[in-house]
């Protein structure tokens, strides 16, 4: 049993968390701060965790107590982890961060898009991209890890094969994402009201969106080249999912796409190449850590289409948190989270 | 490690079976048939599946190979497991029919509602009615198990303490149910269809419904009397959940309702009476075995309010088929259902 | 054409109103306040308004201007109404007031449920309640109109043939009601978010309610003696729509209900008696300034089941405002609302 | 007054088309027709239209009363309008044609995708194309008008100015659309039900779809080259509404954008470019016969993405088919269609 505290767990990744830790045979989760809802239990705000977490409160944000813990889980709006991951590595403590603030190597890319100054980019080297699919070895040793971002996981996960191979044009990549709500977070905004949100399909960020440099970078790392991403979310209603559809260019003759893939996540825990043919549903994944891919040729011609599914608040955030914790304490890569996604 | 069979796996309550039996560990599904579908594999029809039950394949019926397993559940239409059970029952296999067959003690009032005659008349005294929190030994005892429906479920769990206590008028009590489209199964009919059934609300079968007999019979068994019911079932545009919203008049000064409610259920694994003043939402028991209550008296008058939330396909079906099979098993009664609901 | 002004128009009983009055042949909206989006053209921020309202900017709240409008609809917070009525009352502008100011004519009662003192009950004895079925001859001479609210008008409209000729026992009425999200309106609060409020179902304020003593007061009336209501509201996973579910007990022999109810309601614009046996859906009122309303009797036995629906925006707020505008003016009781509801 | 009949209205199209033509001035509705529902009265089966057209019933398919008509819709399934147009246009009923019969000018493509041989290939060189966009003088002149699907709508407006001013590479377009559950009928599908369709997001058909050649024929003829189309369609959980995200290269520096998409559909009554920066929402178009548009280029880079949202049964079916009946008979284009979308 390890301790495991979580700082912010208010949220949507803060309860997922929680969820997905009571079921996790080899940890415990001793402390979980929050500034808003400090002295409140657990069970009061999120009434699925009755009969789970019945002794656990909302503590105001303390370092001491974080600091007793083997793991600390943020997952806090940017900035946060910035200003006390320092102090709780030092002490020895292993973070794993669900924010932006160490997703980016470079510190004036993240000042550009966050618009402050980035907090700690002294640990920059330290922080370990937690996408086990490419730095499974690297997670391992890990002190500190920066969990993908939702858009960005569906993303890379479903071009990697394509990039590592360099099959297709790189100037020309296209992401069409469609996320539900809970990816805008649980804060009170009118454009996330059921009235407003239901019924509805929108793009936003059409013209750039934090998600992109982090993509991007991803992608750079998979092809050893630059690569020119277009990058546009979609608001859908439904409350979790992401599908991506990616568009790429082949350059030549590409093989057998099918095998590329299966081949590529062979093994891979948490990633589902799907049959040729197929067409994964978001739903198919709700609750549970996983990617399920599909590629398509279509009508045999020089465009290649995969599909790419997560659940936003499992593989592309608490569930991959998870994932990363469960790798650097050397417990099984899906403890936690072997049960099958919620359908229908 | 016990063997399984499932008889008509395809609908909604099968795969729910199959998604919780994932996570149970001392049983196998050996056999899942369906006339429709023999020769699939569970996994294409059911993706969310995958990783799971790979080489499970739908297979015609066959009671050969379903007497060979330890325990068969009939997820199936009514009539069915009338036709099958007495073969099985003959052979040891111990049954636990999800459907209707077995629920009603009277065959001619079963015969008056599902218009056939009842097919196997000769097994009702047999058959346990599985609500735990009622029938706790016999279950354990059971040969053949009927599982109560949804809506009886969250009735009689909601009205157990008013009427065993005799607290309320039996001449006019009444259930307003709101139910998620799921218990409609899942059968190809137009109203079903999400572009008739979302963004809408409706009460059907007003003026009488198959479940009334069933609540009725249970009513009548903790009351020990006569007891009149009104009952409204609602379609509601959700997937899983149902509400029940039941109102008695308070035959005289009740003392402690709350305290009433807490005795009642004290250590029922899969009942939890909530807060006073609480108001449970449906999503907080989804995909959870648990029934939600709390008790309200609205201006301190003569009306008590109970509202009584499930999970239609777990504690109102698969969920508490298999807390039924975990007490004539002997296994812990909450095997397989361990995991908080999924919210949000 | 007369001039219309709007106060508070940024939520959605005002864009209701815009959308509405478009399509009205007599009217043109003049001014259109809001604090907080002053100096914002309409279209902005509703786009389904652009080409209807392409000139109309909200402004700030300027007595001056809406006095200068023959009417002026309050689409406002309980409180803003009391302080500006009594001005534009003078300078003879006539008045429909939306908010609950004027609604309940006891301003001591009025002063308990909205925990501050009345700002106007010098104006209580000019308010007529708008509710035409029941009031329509006062409301073509009023100078201020309180509009009901969207649950009492639901429950009233399907309650009163039974109070008015005292076929059910006072002592016991029962409404259970369910509102889609935009009835708790257009503010940002997390309960009302997408991934909180779909796919789920619950009650709220089953302890008290602020609508009970608007209600109470309208089926007094009705019923000319007291009446014990119980009124529990829940919270539907849709954006529109009133579903009311009522429940009284016979006491004595009733005839035939059918034709009470379509003798009640002969003639009446906004009021559908479905054919015997039907269940109204939500949906066949989607946009429409209509309450369709079935009546059941269970088993013919002594309880009587009323099914009423309404849009709350419609029917249950913008709507019935300017059916109360229509008959002030003599236009055309239903102008403006002569489109069939939106289905599917 | 003229007469109108309609073919097989019983579908989503057809009840549309009622719903929108009750709000018409010039037009009555004498027949309709549905060989399932023959005898029923429209009213019964779609209660929002109860108070419109209270003695409309359907009848079984008789080609004497819809030839005395002046104008037929064809709601119809694929080669029902084959089978009858021939007889109706000898008698000078002008043909409106919802169905895909006659969209493709080549009657061997056509056989191709719906696997039949065309049933009236003597009438292709009479069908206009009915876009008004496109083809507005000789929807005048027409006696048979193909209405154009709801996919190939939104793709095409968004995509004629840059196709018409050859702005973007011919060889590598993109369009990947969202579309609501009412795109795929009133047909009773498992894949429609609400618990299979909501809370979830799937592609389909990627690797090819009937709207492809339809689309591309119009692609084609604006850009009056070949043009290469990736179409990749998604089924999203909401009743009504389609988002088109069109990607496009780039071929030279365009100039303004937002001025080339203004000046291209000034003056249309039923298309909106919104302003530059846009992110239009399916429902702004909610049950409006409108296309809004806003095109992006994000980064200032080589790709255009155009966001076309439109309400799949108006501008994608009924309005537009409506629309074109106005151009045919010399009404005011938009008649019957005047009202906002419902928001929310």
């Amino acid at each position: 049993m390890i301790k495991i505290g979580i700082v912010g767990g208010t949220g949507y990744t803060g309860v997922e968390l929680l969820r997905l830790l009571a079921q996790h045979p080899e940890v415990e989760v001793d402390v979980i701060t929050s500034r808003s809802e400090a002295g409140i239990a657990v069970c009061d705000l999120y009434p699925n965790l009755r009969g789970h977490y019945d002794r656990l409160v909302f503590s105001a944000p303390d370092a001491g107590r974080l600091a007793a813990c083997d793991a600390v889980f943020f997952a806090t709006p940017h900035g946060v982890a910035h200003a006390l991951a320092g102090e709780l590595l030092e002490q020895g403590t292993r973070l794993i961060d669900l924010s932006a603030d160490f997703r980016l190597s470079d510190a004036e890319e993240w000042s550009h898009w966050y618009g402050q100054p980035h907090g700690a980019p002294q640990l920059l080297e330290d922080a370990v991209y937690g996408l086990p699919e490419v730095n499974r070895e690297a997670i391992r040793q890990a002190r500190l890890v920066a969990v993908p971002g939702c858009y960005p996981t569906a993303v890379q996960l479903g071009l990697l094969p394509l990039l590592e191979s360099r099959l297709i044009d790189l100037d020309r990549v296209i992401a069409d994402c469609k996320s539900g709500v809970t990816g805008a977070g649980r804060g009170a905004k009118v454009p996330s009201l059921l009235a407003e949100a239901s019924e509805s399909m929108k793009a936003y960020g059409a013209s750039g969106h934090r998600h992109l440099p982090e993509i991007r970078q991803g992608l750079v790392r998979a092809a050893g080249a630059p690569v020119a991403l277009t990058f546009v979310p979609h608001l859908t209603p439904m409350i979790r999912g992401i599908h991506a559809t990616l568009y790429g260019r082949l350059t030549d003759e590409p093989g057998d796409l099918q095998a590329l893939f299966e081949k590529r996540f062979a093994g891979e825990p948490a990633v589902d190449v799907m049959p040729a043919g197929s067409h994964p549903e978001t739903r198919s994944v709700k609750g549970a850590n996983l990617c399920r891919l599909a590629v398509h040729r279509p009508g045999g011609g020089d465009t290649v289409v995969v599909l790419s599914v997560i659940d936003n608040l499992v593989k592309g955030a608490s569930g991959q948190a998870i994932q990363n914790l469960n790798l650097m304490f050397g417990f099984d890569e899906m403890a936690g989270m072997q049960a099958p996604a919620l359908l229908p």
